[in-house]
């Protein structure tokens, strides 16, 4: 049994391993922290636990988390990145569910994040953890960071134009939608019902923080500079993501559906659609599938892309067991078996 | 294997059976029918269950449906009454997720139901499939009369306190409330979002068709006359039952937490919360669990007794499971391990 | 034009009440206060009164509200009963949204808000402002306890019933259910969309501020002791709340539409809906308006009665300009004539 | 006072005319068809409507339309074409909310609807009730066609763009978001609560009926060809759209801002917010409005507008009423002042 930690497990992405944790085949949660509500019995807090996850919260200590083999950081921003050096250097293997890692420019980092990165000695070790992309390395790595979750969503979509050199680069646009899960469990009034209940509304426009992490993933497939417009929006309910991906093709394509077909054949995770679907964000609800469909209006020579994932799943604590299992060797799909609940 | 097959699959307790039976270590699709959809992909009308049901829905057909050692019927009421009596000839195990077989006195379905009961002579071997009640009988039966949702709700809350006749039988309440998925998936104008989102109301005040259904458990299990005012409402939201039980003491109660727990300890799907806990349905979302609180509000002698399931799972799918685990001798929690999906 | 103040324009009664009064054909609004947004532009906060509502929050204080005729309280409760005094003197009229003036008794009001009244002095001379039971002394008034949501709509669906003397007074049953925008537009987990979407639960079972404001009014009405049980549930929706109303008859009632109907005849905001209706609180979206209907299953001695209200109108900022309209001898329905907002 | 009457009075279109012309100081509503409910009280589908619309729905007939001034069709596609000319000999005046007189091009039109036009001699003095573009001519016509709700929420962010001549209009892009009612009052399974809520998808990428409309308007403006790629989506929530628009600056388009202020100074209709401002659908929720801020993402080429509107009002009934306004020499704003219902 792989001996498993997780350090933030209040939020919703420490929830979320926890439901995927406990119901692993292969893992034994030994610790779950909490600053706030240690010592607090876990299944008081999440009564959807009750029977599967025993115990309390502990206070994070490095001591702790040294008796795992793998710590999932499901932290703020900034957390990871403090606590990486002492774990590592004792054996742990990290996940980070956070963006701590994920930028491999510390300055880059400290121009969105707002301070210098605390551990930039780590970040060339650091592997993106989107396993489409970099299995092989993933198996190897002692230090993962886990994919944002409209950057999943949005890469996804995207990759297989870029990898192929099919589209214009310079005017790639990304319009995704959120539920309100993916704001996280906190206290903060534009994310009550009240508020954001029947209503829809774009926010970040000028700058979002998934920005940066998306445009690194693109370039290195496109292998070039890209230009990206990226416009998240804030959906009416709780979880999935849908992202509609805009590009311009630079000649004749070819057969799109089969290009895509071939990117992703054999993923476990990623699920192309017939040309011309229009996939929903339900039918992904609690699984780690990315479902995408490509249209191409008219004939003409804009491509449609839509990508749709659970934000808590594919986009956080799915895709990071995902990386647990490949880099213990385990089977890529232990404890993500799961079908999405619809309706 | 266990050989099943789904007569209506394409209904909400169809595609809940198909989710829960595709991840059953035990269970072998053999045949899913729809009259409408026949011929049709089961994922091309459900892309959730892409690479997890394979094949097309068919026709109905007794003889389909006898190569299945069990049959489940998310069809209609009035259809299972027509088929059972060639399957359970032919050695096929029925459980029947519709209201054919809930009422023990065939006079008092077609009271009901609007029409004469088509298989009399059944009614008696058919168990009331609620395990927590029979569970002996379901072990042996062949013919299992799956509970309704609100019943299932209602009875667990109020069994206990009926047994130990603590309670005046001749006042008691249910306000009952349910998401939109216990009407089924049939278009109908009053289930459109526009009309019941962001709403609330009461509906068949006057007389619902699970109170006959209720009413016999609770007469069942009192051991005499009931009376009982049932209250049911419409949820804006797609899952989950809610019942407020109101109950008046007859006397002093001792300790009525005790009294729960005792009743329901080694129950795998009935979870007594702490007294004075509120339950809420998220926590049982997409679980086959049934979750109770009780109160006594300021000392009285009316007892609160609180009672959520999902309406799909527990209220349905996830209880027919359950029966089938217990007829053929399986673990009773096979395939029904799942935790729920918060939030 | 009357002159009017709101202090606490930045909570949900606050916006409501800025609504109601930008649309107001007699009123005249002469300050905002906000302790937390002075300073800001009110249409920078709430960009739905764009062009109704110009100018900014200001400081609370006594001197800029002596300027008024009446100055409304949208505040916590505890706030108003600091300030009345000075007003009063002043010859400021008071209309209070919350709760300070609403019990008379300030021994009870120390039980359940846990301090001691402030301003004990002013309470013999507070007008509980429910207009269908107090219209005469609402226009005399110079402070008026506007009445709380769940208070509003539990009253009016059993005031007939108590006053004409035809149920046991010893066990009455109100279950409410209340949309999120009751919970005030505070910074709280448990109010997220991610928390309260797609779920339901029951809350304050053990005892609701409510609930001594309720029985104050059924004891006034009964003309004695009133035993209730009030148990208050939290819907996923912004707007509305739905009362279930249970009670025994204590004989033969007569026609209970015909009382209901004569009780309420002439009532502007009060719409008895014909015997066995299911009233929706869509219906009441936006208005002022309770709609009631009277159910008496299988003809038996429960008498059920379903009462809707929107919380922020009727159950607040409507009926505190409706308040106002008595107080300054306005025809009653100034301002208030809105259909509700379906679908 | 107007004569008013409605064709197809039990759709949402339908029953918000009825709402605003309830409540508008100058109509009198004369009749109210519906085909499926004539005989009906109006305010027995419609509880809300209860004392403000007496009567009841009567079957559809030329004879009972010619005594009013105005018919409003909010009737399927098809309907108004087949009634207009008789009703327009009579000098009846006409606003048809459905598409039939949108489209100039006959062709086009059959194209779309899968019909030969039924009353192409009528499309030349059809005036398109965009008022913010035609407003002079809507002042003198006969027969409007008033725009469907995506149209008037990507045109009016389009428009300044476009005029100017500030954009590419090769590569304009609408990702477009839709409240359900925009599908109408219809019983349709994927338009139930169960399907629609918590969930999210694209629809109609191939080819949606607004876009031939959106074009063509775009194209007006523009003075020649435009290419438009246009995605509509469904939101889970009842009222509002939201229109994401892309558009290549051609060259320095100097201040962005002024230009909207003052392409839309004096508009009663149209807000601008200030420059970098996310609006949201509920600020417009049962208003007449449109709400509109502009975005260049890190300074680049692209430029992106954010529109919203409620798509029942100014999408539909509202802006009807904005033209009858026009067409019968009333105040714009007349019945139109509500303000948006928040939360």
């Amino acid at each position: 049994m792989i001996k498993a930690g997780i350090v933030g497990g209040t939020g919703y992405t420490g929830v979320e391993l926890l439901r995927l944790l406990a119901g692993h085949p292969r893992v034994e949660l030994v610790t779950v922290t909490s600053r706030g509500d240690a010592g607090r019995r876990v299944d008081e807090l999440y009564p959807s636990l009750r029977g599967h996850v025993p115990g309390c919260f502990s206070e994070p200590s490095i001591e702790a988390l040294t008796g795992c083999d793998v710590a999932f950081f499901a932290t703020p921003n900034g957390t990871a990145m403090r606590m990486a050096e002492p774990l590592l250097a004792a054996g742990v293997r990290i996940i980070d569910l956070a963006a701590d890692f994920r930028l491999r420019d510390p300055a880059e980092w400290e121009r969105w994040y707002g301070e210098p990165h605390a551990c930039p000695q780590r970040l060339p070790q650091a592997v993106y953890g989107l396993p489409e992309v970099n299995r092989a390395a993933i198996r190897e790595a002692r230090l993962v960071a886990n994919p944002g979750c409209y950057p999943t969503a949005v890469q996804l979509g995207f990759l297989p134009l870029l990898e192929a050199g099919l589209v214009d680069t310079g005017r790639l646009i990304a319009d995704a939608k959120s539920g309100t899960s993916g704001a996280g469990r906190r206290a903060e009034i534009p994310m009550l019902l009240s508020e954001t209940g029947e209503s829809f509304k774009a926010y970040g426009v000028a700058g979002h923080r998934h920005l940066p992490e998306i445009r690194q993933g693109l370039e290195r497939a496109a292998g070039g500079a890209v230009s990206l417009t990226f416009v998240p929006h804030l959906l009416p309910m709780i979880r999935g993501i849908h992202a509609t991906l805009y590009a311009e093709l630079a000649g004749d394509p070819g057969d799109l559906a089969a290009l895509y077909e071939a990117r992703y054949r054999g993923e476990p995770f990623v699920d192309v659609l017939p040309f011309g679907s229009h996939p929903d964000t339900r039918s992904v609800r609690g699984s780690n599938r990315c479902q995408i469909a490509l249209h191409r209006p008219q004939g003409g020579s804009t491509v449609v892309v839509l990508s749709v994932i659970d934000n808590l799943v594919k986009g956080a604590a799915g895709q990071a067991v995902q990386n647990m299992n490949l880099m213990f060797g385990l089977a890529e799909t232990a404890g993500l078996d799961a079908i999405a609940l619809y309706p």
